[in-house]
């Protein structure tokens, strides 16, 4: 096996965006559930995110979500960010939450929603503009819950015809990252419900548009690291969304429900050149932590991810590649099991020392007080959430 | 095949409870939208189920919901409804909304929380004293979202604490009527998951406590109509929560997603002497009407489950099983779907005209001006939904 | 609703190819149960083939499979084919039950094994011209057990080589038809694991490759007529494979486990352009009849695709695009559900007495003495099967 | 955590129970591969399943599959099998593979066919009396692939009427161990599919009856654990078959496919009190090396059980419960996966070698050189299979 020396460098690249709405309420249909020290504003929960950066050296960027961060000036959102040590990264456009999308957005019936759509959607693209983002993140809540109740193919057509508005806005230097979903909120189809269909719009809209993953959006049992190395070789994989789960689109914490399969993805994300400052593949956080607190659940977030990609650095290449050559079955799966199996932790807490980082930033960051701070100074006021 | 005429008799026994929760507004974590003429209150819910009732005769009864449905005085809500010409029926208690029960009710850790749970029930069953209910409907929300948040096992013993408390309050002519689901609103367990877990329970209290089924509430590709067949055979199946799904608990018109599926499951409840007055088993909807209009909703709900239990009344018992004995496969799905392939609509139709009834309930809705004088009366308060 | 006498011509268009397989054995890994009159020889399931051609009218085509259907001379079997009243039709290539494709055929690591497979289908290449037959279908056991096995990239790139070779080698008038498969017979990953890699695929390799669905290869819950659509708008659907399914790939009799599944597919079928002769869309059948028998339960099968397709094309498409286009949710899903509802079944006996087929096919074969006969004279040999 | 030390001497009491097909050769519907030194006897298979035992000092014990395994003199068959170092084992009865069974063997319509089935379960019995095993495991294909094929509700009852005639029969110290599955080879219902089912017979014969669980045998998204958790909290859980899956009942190396799965079953297994020699819980594998060779997928299977009981047994269950206490849901959890990410390899090693067995028996076994000598020895005869 590699050792851990051997991959120290590679680890240094990681980068994880994580969400600015993480660190507001979420829950279910049920029930939102509030809790202490729950930011009120955009900027509080910027000052949350930066924790997360100060403690694991992992998430420097923080993605916002329109109009949830909505503010009248994005440059001084941007200076606030990078005076707590970030920065804004990826705008999520949302164009469900306004009655008139009830129908849907981008492949609603009428152009005159289509129409509310496509400039939000434009709108996003200016705020990219002002506060120097490179990537317009497009989810679409589109589709609908009865047989007949509209056109999937004219649907299609319309959804096409928005995208490539907004992709004819782009600057140079943006990219329109299209995600996928397999159901909900929609519950007969979705408009954009596999790889395939987001792939067949990136490439009918050109370079600058290319595929979000979201780990937790695919049918019971679905391949997912298949999908990403076939999107890697198709040059189309230019996003995740990390989450987990064990049902349906829980938004678990990454590697909660199944770290074999963060694993694999990882894996997969490193074979085909997908890791990494150049790869073009930004990673992203995208969960809910309904009863958990949330800061130490993005913690938590990017530290699975940190120690998953050191296994799946840790995975010998060569010994691999033999093994899976001679047709051996057992002693190709062993040389794959034993990186996962491998406990990096002690490894990574050195090497987080070394960088002058807490070796346990779990620990250290429920030892730093801001936690019992933010829940004694934040009364009053409405929590974020999703609204 | 049996014949229509010989079956009329046998429709008219057809009593199906409708959720007073389904004329307020529903969505899902993403959004709720809201809808013109939805009730306000918990009257004007019980006037709306009323009109389901008087254009289909086969929605006499009003399930409550506590404390969406809490008044005051509940004699005279009782007293309201019979006025409307129907009449409050089975009492859902509700312990997942306060924020006590972020960790669950029952099955929470916390004895206080625990007990704040059982009296919840208990003040349910002293609303069914009150306006002579006989069902108290427990669905509970407990479970968790990670390994080793809690202790399985530990769980189920204090729930079945909890139930048996509850059960000990209830009156002679009462049943308590455990719904169990797969999952949401918890994420990694569910502390009544199957039909098994529900009906240990239930043979653990006693003969007053029988299981419900909501026909959204299973694993993919789950076979329900074995459940029916099997619970009908141990005497524990107690109540249907009908509604339809293509994927999690979907709540979509029952019969909308999969009306072959209804066909099957309301053949078997024929077939296993759960269909009638004395059967002991409650037909109850339980859907969200999120984005199509509630009352015609409703409508359209009863209707699909009425025009099933024709096609499945209609099925030639004497030939089915004479196929059945030969083991001649094709034969034997043959009489099946020559019963479900026949349009009853028309009979239908026909029935309803002899019986004072309007022959195409959903028309005669639609042409009755209740919709619009509704949401041209009901403005301004508080639309009523899930809280 | 369009009336039947305006969809009568339509039904009149209407091919369904049959596999020769389907008469031959089939089952589990259990365990396959033989049958009596079970064809001993390729010609024997030719005969039966046509007997559902006869008694229906539908099925003019029968399908092959290499090598289970080798013969010395193709050109004498099309012959005996016309003689009975049919034609031989696609040619399916079988790369996954020599020892040598254990680990893949085309993706396989050895070289030497992949140029077998290859092989093998330039082998089909020369009996369809042998035969006439337009079209090469090719379905991929291809995939891995265990995570590590192989390299799921290189296999892509080894499996585009391949296709491309035998791509080549196809004349004008040729299709490559390219199946993919959820999963079975590899559990861990499968080289064209869903529509998105077929149709990939079929892009780089050019106009003569197109999409196969088969509608029992999907994971649990995928909305099929989504896919149909899809891949109708992007022009790459280029045949079905007709089965149904509860569970996996469980190869049932089309439209036996989700009837309205089914209507729903064809009707996206037919809103797509996607039905008659000059479609492009090929449709076969599929299946497994491990315990029914065979020839009426082919004949079953080109029934529930005929009745179904009539439903399908009553949908009254004005209708239903006015009511989606005003956004009414119920009044849309009803104009397609009172298609579906609707009883063709007498109907079409009228129809198909007016064109001198029998009224009820079913009943005529059963009363033909057919399959008494067969029983009588299959006596000895080795009945067909899966090898 | 708990240190390695401490589990030590509970590590000594694990028992596998491996399965003599195992060691044949197994596949899927589509083809069967041979493999070089695959057994032709059931001495053959014994004297395989001793080499597992042998290096692992994990599997002292050999399950039989009537009639694969059936010989004149099953006296001499142990004698033989304990010359080798093992026994045998649990008895499993097969009545699926006699063209009589074609419909179900004890839920047949036909009760000749029920006859002959609980005869052969009878037979069985004889069996363990012979051999002195105490375990009847009884797994049932019985089911039915189309709506409407057989009475579903009927089937239950000739089902209770055959286990309890069967059930009648056992010994003092016999069980009898029934298994459920959700599907295969059955498509359309199964007839025991669920352990709500195994569990509602098993308590209708009597205390000598207890469930099998199968860990591959569930709907997708299923929490086995919680099943777990649940049957020993009844006290019905009789037994495992130990495999995984990604999809269906694939029949992969336990532990394979999702190893914290795993681990979260064992530490159900643990925390319920179904570890150990008095426990009254079988561990067997019940698993298929279509492609991987035998002995060393068996190997690494019993391992696999072995590292992860390890890591189970590591949990601390005080710091556990305080944290679950505490509603600390990130604490809780934290100390669950502490234990799964610890690298207990190195330890195992050791504590082997301190107990006279080869430090990693993978290894030791293909140092061996015992898989070139069956792979030399074993030519000709027909390989073992299953049938």
């Amino acid at each position: 096996m590699t050792t851990f020396d051997a991959i120290s460098d590679r680890l240094a690249e990681q980068v994880i965006e994580v969400p600015s709405w993480a660190y507001g309420n979420s829950g279910t249909r049920f029930k939102v559930f509030g809790s202490a020290g729950t930011p009120r504003t955009v900027q509080e929960k910027i000052a949350d995110a930066a924790k997360v950066h100060e403690f694991t050296g992992l998430a420097p960027k923080v993605a916002l979500h329109i109009p949830w961060d909505q503010v009248e000036d994005f440059a001084a959102l941007q200076s606030f960010a990078v005076e707590h040590g970030v920065r804004l990264g990826t705008v999520n456009s949302n164009t469900f939450q306004d009655d008139d999308f009830k129908l849907g957005s981008l492949a609603n019936p009428d152009p005159a929603v289509r129409r509310k759509a496509i400039e939000h959607n434009l709108m996003c693209i200016d705020i990219m503009n002002e506060i120097g983002s490179t990537d317009l993140k497009i989810w679409l809540a589109d589709g609908t819950n009865y047989p007949g109740q509209d056109d999937i193919a004219a649907r299609q057509e319309r959804l096409a015809e928005g995208l490539a508005e907004i992709y004819a806005a782009l600057g140079d230097d943006h990219r329109l990252v299209l995600e996928y979903k397999f159901f909900e909120p929609a519950f007969y189809h979705t408009d954009v419900p596999d790889w395939g269909t987001s792939y067949a719009h990136c490439v009918a809209l050109g370079d600058k548009a290319t595929v979000c993953l979201d780990t937790g959006h695919h049918a019971p049992g679905t391949n997912i690291e298949f999908i990403v190395a076939q999107l890697l070789r198709l040059g189309k994989l230019g996003a995740f969304d990390f989450n987990s789960r064990f049902y349906a689109d829980d938004d678990l914490i990454v590697g909660a429900a199944d770290p074999f399969q963060l694993f694999r993805i990882l894996y997969e994300v490193v074979r085909g050149g997908g890791y990494g400052a150049d790869s073009g593949v930004a990673f992203m956080l995208d969960q809910c932590h309904n009863i958990e607190k949330k800061i130490p659940g993005q913690i938590r977030s990017v530290l699975n991810v940190q120690e998953m990609t050191a296994r799946a650095l840790l995975v010998d290449a060569d010994e691999l590649a033999a093994a899976q050559r001679s047709g051996d079955v057992l002693a190709a799966n062993d040389v794959l099991m034993d990186a996962f199996y491998t406990d990096v932790r002690a490894d990574l807490a050195d090497w987080r020392s070394s960088r002058g980082l807490p070796a346990e930033p779990m620990k250290a960051f429920l030892a730093s007080g801001y936690q019992e701070q933010i829940e004694a100074d934040r009364v009053g006021g409405n929590q974020a959430g999703w609204n």
